[in-house]
């Protein structure tokens, strides 16, 4: 697999990925009768590894659910110590300067990498480190959030290459970085 | 014209509508040899006045073209005394809370509004009055500037009804709001 730092993401079309109490419901507010995936499970066959924050990675432990990857999973993280004896074959803890973290990923094996999280991909972009971006937009406007993008020092430009509508209300666009 | 009050914008992929110094160059960074609208001709078809703020009313008189409007723009301000002699027959003063804009403007005959302008926008945004809006999305993350979106008392829900894609590179979204 060639080398890309990916994002997959939905906003809603203020840019939010959260809404002010972190909450998610809103991202569940088009119906969805026959459980389309749009296009998650394409997207993770072009990766083979994901990055997240602690934040993110302690948000989905939490979750009512069974471990939802079967990719490994690198927890960026300066805080955390250690990977709950539960998940210590499925995570793995990496710190450092984005740079390096991405070489000790790239040494074992992981070229495209899903970046996730909205502090991750903040970071990843500051750094110019994103290669492809594939945004959904939920048809609502939420006021106030997590926003997905934060400040950065300088233009970034992309190339749409594709754009989808899912469920006849998401927009879904893949940009690829102009370099 | 039916009653509506309509959006038609161009933003960057993080929500701003001008760079961090006003610029609008950016806008322009998709290369366009046929001059083509991007469907600016058929929106303006589908309203019979514009709304906009002083700030984006100056702005226009001080770019180095003739009047761009065919139709009567109305000018939402509660600093500006009067509208430059040039323009008495193009442009009129309106102030005071929104719906009572919108009946002033509505007993003239106009219907179908053009609502421009980040702030005018967000204004009308906070009191739930806007009905359409046609975002069109440059392939660019500008980092800082004017965002088109503002914090909001509520979210409000949309409908997606279309979108195209211009030259190739520009994905435009229209939305209606649900009710």
């Amino acid at each position: 697999m060639d080398k890309a730092n990916k994002v997959f993401i939905a906003t809603s079309l203020d840019g939010f990925i959260a809404d002010k109490n972190g909450g998610l419901d809103w991202l569940y507010s088009v119906p969805n009768p026959n459980n389309e995936d749009n296009g998650y499970v394409e997207f993770m066959s072009s990766v083979d590894a994901l990055v997240m924050g602690r934040n993110t990675f302690e948000t989905i432990l939490g979750f009512d659910i069974d471990w939802p990857y079967e990719k490994p999973v690198f927890v960026l993280s300066r805080s955390l110590k250690t990977i709950p004896e539960s998940h210590r074959e499925k995570a793995f803890l990496v710190n450092g300067p984005l740079t390096e973290v991405l070489k000790q990923i790239h040494e074992r094996g992981h070229y495209g990498l899903y970046i996730d999280g909205g502090s991750t991909i903040q970071s990843f972009l500051k750094e110019d480190l994103i290669d492809e971006i594939i945004i959904s937009r939920i048809p609502v406007i939420l006021g106030r959030g997590f926003p997905l993008f934060d400040e950065l020092p300088n233009k970034l430009e992309f190339e749409l290459t594709q754009t989808k509508v899912f469920l006849n209300q998401i927009t879904q666009s893949r940009y690829i970085r102009k370099k």
